[in-house]
């Protein structure tokens, strides 16, 4: 499977971290394994803890009067996962000098297996009108990270 | 089981009103029946239509800037649902003078048998205030409540 | 955009069915918006419902020892739904000789607009073995559907 | 507020244990507060912890051919908890020589502040059949328990 986003050659690596989660009862589904509606939320864990690193979570946002609704998602069902089961949500966001943040996913099991992968493709929303332009504090990100300036190291 | 609220005996009737509604595939877990933590949701079906057929609503609520939180909840479990399975939520509103929405609701599979009853009691707060007194809309409905003045037909 | 599936020329028209559904409040989020992740819902209740008009149902499936687990899941989101909107979903079986079920879902709003789309994609699987041709009850389907000797009638 | 269970003089001290979460964005209402339906799976996070401390968790049972439904639920909401915000969950199992287990929760926000209370009781089955008494492996739990040979740590 090639990925889901087009990376130019010259683009900075993306910007990682990895989460680890436990099957909670509640998602798991009469086949016994993790219902497939539930790794919306999965994912959401891990750009939740990404955006939070790097101060664009949603709190960010609100604080900027910017909404970065969800345009599209994808999920590919590669193995699934049962109750109890330790995994791990590895999150990337694209480098992209677009006006939205592109996020892919990589859940795996304990064992170290994909289990799951997908993407999430989010646009900028400010005064109810789409934004053509990267808004500033996410330019600004977009700077220090294409100098390298970043933190790479992950969470937790 | 003696009911979950104490009505006075010159209190009217509650108000009431049915839905029907089928077991969705998510609200069903490893054991194949209704998750236990679903029927809060069931609960709210009830409340959210009632509150529609009377004016006392979300949206109500919104408008008049009061908010209704719920303080209490008790749900008894006493048979299960299953996939796929109609089913009825019976809510009530019982009559009471005080600063508060004491709803009671009984939900019954297609045979008509009681699976579960509970109730919610729900507070009302203005401006980060808890208020003493029923607001204005709310008052206003009981006096028509109590006067008779009230459609009692069921929805749907 | 174009269609999530390709269909061949003489592939008979997909099987479809539309039903109504009205946002309830555990849907929302602080945006006051349908949470995004709530969508695999909505499909569902789509899936569902053909699948019981068309014997090919979780209960079906379940009866003939087959499982049909989702492997990709794509979603569109064009416009927001809210508290308490009526809107439908339309959902779409195409055609297909392979061993797989290629659902399309169409979610429109009280005024018809457009506001989700997206397509599943389900395979079989057997005694843990993914199956490489239809099973019989599906195959069954297929040759009444190209024959043209299933009803097309929308439920409710 | 007095305890939800009555716990006679002589009764060991329950077995607790206490679990850190922290408020998922799908849990959060358009009130911006957590949703009053959340907190049933807030309880099984705990009640699952302290089920696997105690060798008494949904897979044990599983093995042991015995189901403890939910027989009934209380819940009582004092402060409401935000999108983001740490809280801790503190589960008790209180003693009994009944047939059933009794749990308490009690959710504390960051500063240390009880935010909501509640119980659950569980029944035990088997073959169908309401068990009139301790199935063994929980008769023995309690037996060591009585005697003071059960690990109190918390886990984490």
């Amino acid at each position: 499977m090639k990925g889901y986003f087009t990376n130019s050659p010259d683009a900075p690596a993306p910007l990682t971290c990895t989460v680890e989660r436990k099957v909670r009862f509640e998602e798991v589904d009469p086949m016994n394994i993790v219902w497939h509606g539930r790794y919306p939320g999965y994912f959401e864990d891990g750009r939740v803890t990404l955006g939070d690193m790097y101060g664009i979570g949603y709190l960010d946002l609100f604080r900027y009067g910017v909404a970065a609704p969800i345009k599209k998602m994808q999920i590919d069902y590669i193995k699934p996962l049962h109750f109890g089961e330790t995994f791990s949500i590895e999150t990337l966001l694209h480098w992209t000098e677009a006006a939205r943040m592109n996020f892919e996913f990589i859940i795996r099991n304990s064992t170290g297996e994909k289990t799951t992968t997908g993407c999430t493709v989010q646009l900028f929303i400010k005064d109810d009108e789409l934004m053509m332009f990267q808004p500033d504090f996410f330019a600004e990100l977009c700077e220090k990270w294409k100098a390298g300036a970043l933190p790479s190291a992950d969470p937790q």
